[in-house]
C-alpha cells in the first residue's frame, strides 16, 4: 500500500521542524521507501511494515512530546500496486502545461 | 489514544453502506469502546489495539473491493487521556447555546 | 455536502478545549447543522456555507494562537444527500449486537 | 498558508487517474502555486485562493462523478510562512544519511 502520514505535536511551540526532521530519520533509518513533501511523508510497504514505522516515530516523538496529532491517509488495493512515482508520473503525463 | 478513522472504498459503486456496515460490525465485535458519527468511527485504545481493529476492517474489505481510501486521525498522548465522550462533554459546557 | 473538520492549534499549549470550544462556538452561532464528536466537527450544508464557517474559525483562532493544524474531510455528492443523522442511523441498523 | 488535498471519486470506477489529472489541470491552469505528490498536491496561497480552486476542482468532478471524498490538510500561520519548498529543505537538511 502507499500511506502519506504527518505527525504534528501539540504544545511543543511553534517550530516542529526538529520533531519532524526526528521522524523522517527514523523513517529513513527504517529502509521503507518513502518520498518527503511539505506536508507529510509518503511511505509504501505492506500494512504491517509501514504501521510499524509511522508507531516507532510515534513512540520516539511521545518521549520528548506531550501530545502529538497524527493523520495517515492510505491508498490500499488488492494485489499489486503501481509504485509511489508512477502516480504522479501518470498525472503528470495528462498534463497539458 | 484516541482515533477516528473511515474507510471508502474506491469503484465499489457510491452506495457504500454495506461496506461501512462490515467494517463497524468488526469494530464492534472486537470490543474495542468506539462510537460512530456521520463521518467516521471512533475508537480509544492503545496504538496496537486500534491498529489491530482497523488492519481487520482493511483486510476483510479488501476480500471484497478491490481498493480502498482510508483516513485514520489520532489524538496520542503521554500518559494517561481523557475518555472520548470528556472532549465532547468539556467543549459542550463551555458553549454558549 | 457533510464535512468534518478540526483545528488544532500548534504552540498554544497541551490544553487547547478553549480554543476548540471558540471553534465550536462560532459553528454554533453560525446557524449551521452541526454535531460534535471527540475527534471533530461535522457540518452539513452547501459548500460556501460550510467553507465560510471554517474560514470564520480559522480567522478567529489565528488572532490568539500563532500556527493552527486544520483537517476538513468532505463527503460530496452531485444531487440531494441524505442528512448526517441517516449515515449513523442507516449503518446502526445493519448492525448485529 | 500551505495545504493539502486530495479527490477520490466514489463509484467511478477503480482507476480514478482521469479524473485527479482533471482536478490537477485545474489546479495548474489557476496559477496558484502547487506540488504533486503520490497522494495528493500541495497547494501555497492565502485562504480565499487556495479554497477556490479546490472548490473548482470540486465542482467540475462533481459533474462527472456522482460522489466525492475530499480531503484537505492546511497548516496556517498567522504573518508571513516559509515556501512550501523550504519546509522539505530544511528536514532534508537535517537529515543523516
Amino acid at each position: 500500500m502507499i500511506a502519506e502520514f504527518s505527525i504534528t505535536p501539540v504544545g511543543a511551540g511553534v517550530s516542529i521542524g526538529a520533531y519532524v526532521a526526528k521522524a523522517v530519520q527514523i523513517v529513513h533509518d527504517s529502509g521503507v521507501k518513502y518520498e518527503l513533501n511539505p506536508m507529510g511523508t509518503v511511505v509504501e510497504g505492506d500494512w504491517d511494515r509501514v504501521m510499524a514505522v509511522i508507531k516507532r516515530c510515534h513512540d520516539e516523538l511521545l518521549k520528548e512530546c506531550e501530545r502529538l496529532s497524527i493523520v495517515v491517509k492510505i491508498d490500499a488495493r488488492r494485489g499489486p500496486q503501481p509504485p509511489m512515482e508512477e502516480k504522479v508520473r501518470s498525472v503528470k503525463a495528462r498534463l497539458r502545461t
